[in-house]
């Protein structure tokens, strides 16, 4: 058993649903394993500055069905020097700090991995993220929560492109992964998905367009967002050129993906990673995310975690095709 | 009492949250005084090609919560024309329609009203658009439900503002009315407001935001489409040259506010209207809008209806300035 | 032009969602016009125990969207003695509160009209409660919220309703009012409402169910609590007699109905009416309450606001009996 | 591969969010390897009575998003029975149906596994249960939207429960399992949890209360229905008797947890496994269930889906305990 006094907690990057439910659990488990809570605010920014504050059980009370996080996020370039890392460790000394727990995705870890290799301090990590791109999880913080939103949003829409016998494409988030467009693709009953990590292209939305029912009264297409044929607007725009009499109209979801009360299974999963988080670094674990795979915690080095090779079900490719005619 | 045997019933212009709920009322009631009702899809276009079927109470059964319109609607280049309205009423005469109900804006109400000259045959109208910009009642069927479904957004839009302490411009549709920004600004603590009614313009963002608290952790700026100072982006973008500062973000929320479940206000309206709309037809009204004003059915000219000289309440706009202190 | 210096401000009564809405919108508008605000916790309870804290306009900061009430509501058996009015008078003036504003109901109201007359202190009184059952507002500032969660609910039981072909009596809130069951008995669909208001009993039901169609798939039967003819499981258990061929379940919404973020007309309303509140005290008003009559501000006595003679448009009934043919 | 020709496709028992996803994926599906589909409405009762419509793709149009199940479900005591299965059985060689699809939980699979024993017929099964309470699968069709409109309906709960410093005993359904107790008590930061598989009781619930944190302004107790200590009102009335002062109330939640739109997750298992059911069926599979197991499909025979011992993983409760502090 590792003895920790004082865990140093914050969360960074972009925000997601349930990292208030994620800092509950952080924060709860360790006053009930007799270990004091630092909250860090604005991720490394706020620990190179030391803008912290002890936190009790009640500093986290009704927050677990909240949106955003209480301990507020940014990037930090700061941080990305080494001058600006032994900044954030002497900060930390002076607040008697011996262990870290950092909220986020990849860009959190990648920093967490440096500073836990640099000085001796150990540092485990929540998963994060609305984008679920991360290894050793099966399912991100938030990631549940965003595809929800997206499916509440995209509902709304077929209402009105039924009524007007439209094509709407919708560009959802996801960074670099199709993720998000994925599930929500098949769950929106979307006619077809354009994603980054696919081989598809554009053609094969004109294709599918092209061989699909006529007589739909509404037709969406699910664009991830930074995919190799652009965005919505984009392909709007080559849409309504191939076919000129479709009602082809955009709409790109944005910033509503990332917030709102986080669903149950993403307080769940806080609040199961949060806890474990604390007991891992009483056992020694450093460097570490921890996950959830098949409903087991799970531990996965940041190094791993962050290696971005998520692979996509080709079935649910398949599914989308079947469903849509 | 005149004496209506078949009702022709339609939706028309921009669909709107309640427009089902509204049809459903207009059908049975009519089945309620014995009077036949025949349902015209596409709007004015259906009426010019005869797409008509016969509606029966079973046709409505379970449709009062859902968005959209079970009758589709549409534009009509050839409706705006003599020789389609002249077709459009030989439909009518072929399928025994002696009236109609016209559920839509003041696109349809335009129609409606020249139709309504040209051709014997008395037509009255039901407010519904999400734009709340027709005179002869407080609201129009689809505004309540517009604005809780910018509000939910705007919800999640604070989340992660105030997680980053980001300023958003968030854009809202209206076509050229402010009422969705108007109340949504207030409802959503927005700093400030931009519609296309109010003198102010971006000069009087600028000053807002120079005056203001600098210690807000997050800005929302309201605003409503088709305004002089330029969509979301081009606001943005000014914005970000005087405020270099400020972390900010644009969120254009687009058509998911045309969706939804319909809120219970608008179900409500919508059903005492259509119950209206009947009456009305039954005791020999003709040429008007049917709304509710002061909670009192209230019958409007659609020339009167559609003249948009809504005025803007000014306590409305220095509620915004006070609250956002 | 009255001069006040510090505003006592509190909750009472049962919560009502927009009740933060219109706590954010007294002290920032008290706050605008160069007034303190002193935030009271637990109504009258707190005010006679002195619980009572400055509060700032970073006080009401993100609170617009959130159901409850951060100033929490209590009933006092105390205050109702005039030992415990004289304690709480003692109490403002120890904490130099100059003037009060009463968030909540009849309770509430009928307590500030005694204290008001008892001790000379301005006090003023902001309508909170989602049983809409006060003169002098078209409406109160939570009910808005509370007839959506309604629908929300009931929409979820038409769906097995429906799937089941079964007949559903909803019990919703209202105290004596049965102004919640009426509009989302309406809203909802029902087949008929029974309210302590009307005339009608379950003998109207039994008739309804009886000459009713029979070959609908579901029937909603929406009840105000507090009838003449019992709760749900009462009224239930008559039905079940009376027609044991249907498949008859009860469901009673309970406290959900008090909860929720606040819908944007209560938003509205309670912003509306919270900077009026503070107008009316600089303007030497006393002894009312702040309504919204016909969308524009109205002053109204304590007397007259809780004389409960609420009228129930009988059209609403009507229009019951039509649309659920 | 086996020759089916026509499946019939029907839903049995109680019926679930997500059940129309799962008959839109096997109709669609159906069509897309070239197979019929006869709908069958109400489950083994409209099966014994013919009561049976051939779809296509139109049939399940628009539908995903729906909740309840458009075949409409029932329980049937005559197909307990060896006549009553005879009769099903010769309605379906009436209607040319070689396979059968089932949607449902334990009750439906117990009668398929007879059903398809005495008859020659492949029956293949998609979990559609609340409850989550099937072997072979590691979550049912509907679960996940029930414990987010339990967990909805809470957050609202907690509002005045907060505003009040009050004490909630809410009550969920999950027949014999505490499973949606379970997951929506961690997301509901309840105090404790009371299910069926439990060695705890109701003593467990007072000694939590009494070591509990006095502080805390609202508690909740989460109580799976038929439980061994009785429901809600019996808990209420114990936890009142014991701790008179508690301000103690009790909600039951209902059938609204039976509704609603099916969420995301809800969606993409319906839609994988009613694809992955039509596929088993031309592969030969017959007496299993179509599940998902890590996130793969997974098949099960009847007989063992039933079993009903699926293990409350004691984590949890652990969990629950350390985040009420």
């Amino acid at each position: 058993m590792t003895q920790i006094k004082n865990i140093g907690l914050f969360t960074s990057g972009g925000d997601a649903p349930g990292m208030n439910a994620a800092i509950r659990a952080v924060v709860r488990s360790a006053i009930y394993y007799g270990i004091e809570v630092t909250g860090i605010r604005r991720g490394y920014e706020g620990m190179i500055k030391g803008d912290m504050f002890p936190m009790d059980r009640k500093s986290v009370s009704n927050i677990i069905q909240r949106g955003g996080t209480i301990l507020k996020t940014a990037r930090s370039e700061q941080f990305r020097t080494k001058e600006g890392r032994q900044l954030a460790y002497d900060q930390l000394k002076k607040n008697n700090i011996d262990a870290l727990v950092a909220i986020g995705g990849d860009g959190t870890f990648t920093g967490a991995r440096i500073f836990g290799e640099e000085f001796d301090i150990p540092v485990v990590g929540l998963p994060g993220t609305i984008d679920n791109d991360l290894c050793g999880t099966d399912f991100t913080i938030g990631y549940d929560t965003a595809i929800n939103t997206v499916i509440d949003a995209v509902d709304k829409i077929r209402d009105t492109a039924e009524s007007h016998d439209r094509l709407f494409i919708v560009e959802v988030m996801g960074r670099d992964s199709g993720l998000i467009a994925l599930r929500t693709g098949i769950a929106a009953g979307a006619e077809t998905i354009l994603i980054p990590e696919s081989k598809t292209d554009i053609n094969a939305v004109f294709e599918r367009l092209e061989k699909g029912r006529k007589d739909k009264s509404s037709k969406i297409i699910m664009l991830a967002e930074n995919g190799k044929d652009g965005d919505a607007f984009e392909v709007g725009r080559q849409i309504k050129e191939k076919f000129p009499n479709y009602d082809t109209r955009v709409s790109i979801l944005g910033h509503i993906q990332r917030g709102g009360r986080p669903s149950c299974m993403d307080r769940v999963l806080a609040s199961r990673v949060g806890v474990a988080a604390v007991e891992a670094l009483r056992n020694g674990h450093r460097n570490e995310m921890v996950g959830l795979i098949h409903n087991e915690i799970a531990f996965t080095s940041f190094e791993h975690a962050i290696k971005h090779n998520i692979d996509i079900n080709p079935d649910f490719l398949k599914i989308v095709e079947i469903l849509s005619i």
